[in-house]
């Protein structure tokens, strides 16, 4: 879809996925943060969650993945310009499965004419409905060429 | 370190890492976000950007692997809260090299006697000195046991 074809109000739902401790794995192995509340078993039981929880930018980095194969911005999103108050509100955990859900905020033309700004409220839920992350995601989308 | 040790205005800086296509394609892997700007070689040629660019969640992810192996928040993090402003001011390609830099700007007490919070300004800088991302985390840190 082109930035004409996004309106104010309009919302995409996206396709499940369960987080695998493999997810956690290699999330670990490609961001380099293990630290041990993700991976080290052991020492999660002593914390309040009492067993690891996944990444809060690997639940993020699979809403992006999720919000791709929805296909809305296959080819013409040019750039993701910025997060704003993005809250990670509850821990996801390994056997969660998690869907995301997208509302157009603010649509704005750039003085360049191939691209426009797009703010959008975004939201992760997990299998009881609960809202475990939030915030909105501000990215430039490439116009219907003339 | 615990709450206790962080100040307001203390910097500090991490090691660096080169963004390599198999983290690319990892992190596609990971996450699901096949964009073709960052997996389809030809495609990109035709954008602004000219080649490939790095998810900017790769990078901001990489970040925070970064920061895990400066050490300072080894096993003493209790949760990330919140990311706030957080731009993508530059693209990253692959072969360039990141590394990170955080400042504590704010230092809170909470209502639980076991933790605090932290807010950090962090930037992204390449192997020119650009600054690439930057924005505000906000961390729940563990106090000293008494």
């Amino acid at each position: 879809m082109y930035f004409e074809d996004f309106e104010v109000g309009q919302r995409f739902s996206t396709p499940a996925r369960t987080v695998t401790e493999a997810d956690v794995v290699n999330f670990a192995g490609v961001s380099g943060d293990y630290n041990p509340i993700h991976t080290d078993a052991e020492f999660a039981k002593e914390t309040p969650f009492g067993q690891r929880i996944a990444h809060g930018l690997l639940v993020l980095s699979m809403l992006t993945g999720l919000r791709q194969r929805a296909g809305h911005f296959e080819g013409t999103i040019i750039a993701w310009m910025e997060i704003r108050n993005y809250r990670f509100l509850k821990p996801v955990f390994i056997g969660d499965t998690v869907r995301g859900e997208s509302e157009i905020v603010e649509k704005r033309e750039t003085s360049k004419p191939d691209r426009g700004i797009l703010v959008q409220r975004v939201k992760v839920y997990n299998q009881r409905g609960e809202v475990v992350q939030e915030g909105e995601f501000v990215t430039l989308v490439r116009r219907r060429p003339a």
